[in-house]
């Protein structure tokens, strides 16, 4: 059985939730908080960063890792497909998400809403906020131009890097943050992402001590 | 011919660079400024972010999704190979130089000394510099720890991880902040990694206005 170490506000842990969810993978979960990490996890992952994947003792950590691995050895749901060229757009959309998007919208908003609250027990900075919801506007305008072409990231099918938008957007619709009434195509794409039975689960989870936007679990939003 | 818009002092350019190099693939450079690029950049990649690789009327962009696109269409030198738990490995210590030691060394130290005085004209600040020394220290302990256990950093072969990892230290190596004498392990790693053909071309480079340091291209250092 496959143990993941996550934390709910990780977007890297609920991507590969997601890719295993989607896989029809059975898996638990153990949680473990960012800003306050166990001597455990540092074994397992020198770096320090969740996810973390167990199983029959191997060890996996680097969520890029895992991802290829999860895809090489449980090809039956492929979530990176097509031509070598398809592959690299699937590729270049979930980087896209797990290195830009987090860099400039996730660790402004949610480090600040979030982390400087649990870890050190400190209101959101304004300045650095306001920088993050900006930079929010940058990237739902480039993905709503992206879904005028087709229905999803990367193409007419599911792939990772919906998973990964989902991941990474859904920690920012917890916190209210999302203006998606400006943005009717990716509206459109997040309400069927929405919908899977894979997202339906991650969505039942909460933040201890955060209450998540009205709009977070509505599939009608 | 493949055509890389890249820049010299990159470390995902220079990793590209050396994978196509090992790989023996013949390819031309076009090099754009990162704190100047053209329109040109923003039209092939909208994340504005170096290298990207053009052959044949395709564009490719996303240093992740150019690495697994080379493997997947030139194998006959493999970079990333073996059971997928070796694959796993060797992804894992890639992802760790691409995104920790890029985070925590590449922007205090390369940023503030190159970057900041290209861009704006200004100094480097000491107090993020010195960050930067800090943490490679806690970069090399741990590789030199790996070096304990096998040649390269994922194994007893050279992989796309010693690739990565050579990419970003020669760029920290050239501004001459590489402590070499207090690691030795990782100094006869790094000296094997100097030698090979792939290396010595991406060490002819030079950064407009600064004089690499006096180990930068020697091999006896």
């Amino acid at each position: 059985m496959v143990l993941l170490i996550h934390h709910t506000t990780s977007p890297f842990a609920r991507k590969i939730r997601l890719q295993m969810s989607e896989k029809r993978m059975l898996f638990v979960l153990r949680s473990e908080e960012p800003w306050n990490l166990s001597q455990d996890v540092y074994k397992l992952n020198p770096a320090g960063e969740l996810p973390i994947y167990l199983n029959d003792g191997k060890i996996i950590s680097s969520h890029y890792a895992i991802c290829e691995y999860l895809e090489e050895t449980n090809p039956d749901v492929p979530l990176i497909f097509g031509t070598p060229e398809q592959k690299a757009e699937i590729r270049r959309m979930t980087d896209w998400f797990d290195n830009k998007f987090y860099r400039e919208v996730y660790r402004n908003i949610v480090w600040e809403k979030v982390h400087k609250r649990f870890a050190r027990g400190q209101s959101p900075d304004s300045v650095t906020l306001k920088a993050g919801l900006n930079n929010l506007g940058f990237h739902f305008e480039y993905i709503e131009w992206l879904f005028e072409k087709h229905a999803y990231l990367a193409g007419e099918e599911l792939s990772l890097a919906d998973l990964s938008a989902g991941a990474h957007i859904s920690v920012i619709d917890y916190l209210g943050d999302v203006p998606w009434d400006e943005f009717p195509l990716t509206k459109l794409w997040y309400s069927k992402i929405k919908s899977r039975p894979a997202f339906k689960d991650l969505l039942k989870d909460t933040i201890a001590g955060i209450i998540p936007s009205r709009n977070y679990t509505n599939l009608d939003f």
